[in-house]
């Protein structure tokens, strides 16, 4: 018995016809049909794809937002034996130029309002061989041969029968961006998916199950829209699809109006829904779950979700290259009847491995970590849905270390072996050869109840090498405290050392294609700011 | 990444060291300890089974009841690199011996109070070159150079590192009764189990966590206790061991002052423990789950747990040949509100398959049956935890089919698709060419106030092959109505030629090894019982 997608799909097919797919479009009107309809037009499309001549292991792109059509993509494409590549819409042209000529995509669907996106590129992408836009084609288009969705779908059978795939065939694609250069490519087996989606199923991951009704907020051109497609398909859960540009306001009327159970985001896309619905409140009580991951949670939001909205925020760390689910917040039986205070504690933390993942925390000289939650080092991680390379890309001898994944992400372990996540290894600041975690002081800044969003990077320094600059941006309606109020709120919690040299006012923070804050181009900034002498003292004295 | 067990095993250790396993003793006491030490036990036995000349493949047998003994050589034979063979403790001795020599099992464990199963078979085990004593020696023993399992664990070292197993090497080993002839083996392997395992903790299956306190009934000599061991090494779950010759009584003291969430037990095992909460009641309301299986649960006994003790019954259903699980009650999203009569109606049926797992049921032509639970066919099988042959067997011809497990079980389906299991293929009655369900009229039977166990089996017969004797057990301090009482209660609900022609009281119904009812002697019985006409013009009737 081979591990594929397959059998999850023709499971759904058979024993949950009737549950539904909901998906916004870009009217704002809901698109409702049943898996029934779902998986008969995922075989017709699986069909047209490989009439249009895809075969076994080829490539198809798909460019678009979180849409009934692009799950119909998303069960078509790895269940007929191809590769799905979902490319992300928000990186620069010549990265997308990039990524499709580097996975040599022969097909790509493009949603209506990206299709801009390939005009730009015209010429540049050779391997593309047929374009189907996923809605109604446009006026005008500059692009030769494109074809609408629906009159392709009209080219395939509904009775197509899916092969029965090896294990390890490819079946998905993605790419990560990289510190330094072009993206990465890391390809998925039906393998690795398969084991993916049985340990999102788990009651100690993320427990996705048929009663769920699931909003990815996280989109479908990133890390597999953190799986949840896959599980959905696997146990039948109801999806709530958020369509083209789903603003804060969107997403809440969603998951009030579709009962939604689980959703999943950004850390930056919940505190937009905080600041929402302070606006206009929603009853969102029917989520049992808001996961956020990319970056840290604060812990102020965690309280504000649960004494407003009685909404539990878990948090969750992974990456593209993790497909993307690592590791999740645990609570251990003791906790199950402790108070919210302990269980935010819990909550905020990145949790322990899912059942499958190893993972281990190793200091510079390659030894673990002790479980003090003080000591920091890289994660590493492992397990059979871990990548082990990176595709066609010589940057997998630096990233991959006897079948482990060296994350980049630096953490401490606590004494009950969770994670806290303590900064991405470039995110460091190094100050006078110690260890500076942007993260606790983004925290701690976002803890202040005029502060809605904050980051911290390092600005060089001819004496201490880098010094903490902090980028603030108010809450709505309220102004950015002084640089010495801030400085005094944050020095409760921290070594003088460790205090920003300067605070910046924003309006808001600039964003990386897939929302997180764009430090880089911080640093950027950071690299052209004064930094004041005064501070340095006190690092001196720390450092006696 | 090879899928197997020791990631498990290790994932425990890591991180829930401090979880408890807690084992009922012969003479009723608790022995108690954590998973820490069960870990560094289970490393220290690996390691003295690997220096007593145990390689890779060998198989290492167990005759024993459930203790904390046993559940260290769940965990230390398998991730070793051996074959935990799981020999049960109630068969024949011949068949005992057959296994035993089939398996060419190279070392035994055996509890003191089963050793005089191997001193009757002395001789006749030639491939046994060492038996370990699972508790104290006994004063007098005729088997030459048995040792006791604490001086055998020290011989081995708890810093023992286990080896990386390839996920296709054999990892366990059960036997299973056949209708006819010796029992047939089923291998498993670590992949098997692996899978098994990550099945068992999904939501939409048995959503074993690391919350849950389990009591396996269910021996550990059958079937691989469920899965239980493995599922609760998983996640790092609590577990409460029954120990040697568990009553009702026994397990319903443990369940209340272990406050065990999930019990897995025989439907016979449930009944009983109904009869006793009758006699004295306990507070069993910490039961998330009360896993009946092995045979269908009536849903008078469903209504007695929920409305007496809030608990919930929930029905499995696989074998030995699935490792074991296959379908379990899956109650829909429509009906997480329903009211228990419907929940309950949902939860007598053998559900739909977990995750993983395919299934179809054909009719005597190989084609599916419609979904009007009524057209009846043979339950096939098939997924990556599914055995493929039985070992070393010219039945695994018979036994499987294009690597699909011809279960031998009869079921209908219903319209959402979910199984009801009529009989098994032997126990169908075929009375004038027609089927009649024995489980149909058993379950009727035992929801009559006065009943408690009933069994219907065929009687051969002259004109119409077979007809339908009863066997029935009284209700403690009841009597068993006269037959035609029996009769007209049947009579309203079945066809008047399904009603059994005669009605047989018992003490108690006679039992296999692994506690189901024991038909094929009650067949026995039955061939030499007399058959009244009169029924069968009722049947005559009935065909025109």
């Amino acid at each position: 018995m081979q591990l594929n997608l397959k059998s999850f799909f023709e499971r759904t097919e058979t024993y949950f016809p009737a549950n539904t797919v909901v998906s916004r479009q870009a009217d704002g009107s809901l698109h409702r049909y049943d898996y029934g309809q779902h998986c008969a037009r995922a075989r017709r499309l699986a069909s047209a794809i490989k009439l249009a001549g895809i075969r076994a292991g080829d490539r198809v792109a798909t460019l678009g937002w979180n849409t009934y059509r692009h799950m119909e993509l998303y069960s078509a494409v790895p269940c007929m034996g191809a590769v799905l590549h979902t490319v992300n819409i928000r990186i620069a042209d010549e990265h997308v130029a990039y990524i499709i000529n580097k996975a040599a995509d022969r097909m790509l669907f493009v949603d209506p309002d990206l299709l801009p996106i390939i005009e730009r590129l015209a010429g540049q992408l050779p391997s593309l061989e047929k374009i189907v836009v996923t809605g109604n084609l446009p006026d005008e288009c500059s692009v030769k041969g494109v074809i609408a969705y629906e009159e392709f779908l009209e080219q395939g059978e509904a009775s197509y029968e899916f092969p029965d795939i090896d294990e390890n065939a490819p079946c998905g694609m993605c790419f990560t961006s990289a510190t330094t250069g072009l993206p990465k490519g890391v390809v998925y087996t039906h393998r690795m998916l398969y084991l993916h989606t049985l340990g999102m199923c788990a009651v100690d991951s993320l427990g996705i199950a048929e009663r769920d009704s699931i909003l990815p907020v996280v989109p479908m051109f990133h890390a597999n829209t953190w799986g949840l497609p896959f599980a959905a398909i696997a146990v039948g859960a109801n999806m709530v699809l958020p369509g083209p540009q789903p603003d804060a306001a969107a997403i809440l009327d969603l998951i009030e109006a579709e009962r939604v159970t689980f959703c999943a985001a950004a850390v930056t896309v919940g505190v937009q829904m905080a600041r929402e619905l302070q606006q206009r409140t929603r009853d969102i009580s029917s989520l049992r779950e808001l996961m956020l991951g990319g970056s840290a949670t604060p812990a102020a939001l965690m309280r504000e979700f649960a004494s407003r909205h009685d909404v539990s925020i878990y948090t969750a760390w992974g990456a593209t290259e993790c497909a993307p689910l690592a590791t999740t917040t645990h609570l251990r039986r003791e906790l199950l009847d402790a108070g919210e205070d302990a269980r935010i504690a819990v909550r905020a933390r990145q949790g322990i491995p899912v059942p499958g993942v190893e993972l281990k925390v190793l200091d510079e000289q390659g030894r673990a970590v002790s479980w003090d939650d003080e000591q920091a080092g890289e994660i590493f991680v492992r397990g059979p849905w871990i990548a082990e390379t990176y595709y066609e890309d010589e940057r997998s001898q630096a990233g991959f270390e006897n079948g482990w994944w060296k994350s980049g992400d630096i953490a401490t372990v606590g004494p009950d072996g969770s994670l806290r996540l303590v900064d991405r290894a470039k995110d460091l600041i190094k100050s006078g050869g110690e260890w500076i975690s942007s993260v606790d002081i983004e925290n701690q800044l976002m803890a202040h109840p005029n502060i809605a969003e904050a980051a911290v990077v390092a600005a060089p320094h001819p004496r201490w090498q880098e010094r903490p600059l902090a980028y603030v941006v108010a809450e709505a309606g309220e102004s950015v405290p002084m640089a010495d109020k801030l400085r005094a709120w944050l020095a409760e919690y921290f070594v003088k050392w460790w205090l920003p040299d300067d605070f910046v006012t924003l309006t808001a923070l600039p964003r990386t294609g897939v929302g997180k804050v764009d430090k880089r181009e911080l640093r950027e900034i950071s690299a052209r700011h004064f930094v004041d002498d005064e501070v340095h003292t006190d690092q001196e004295a720390a450092n006696k």
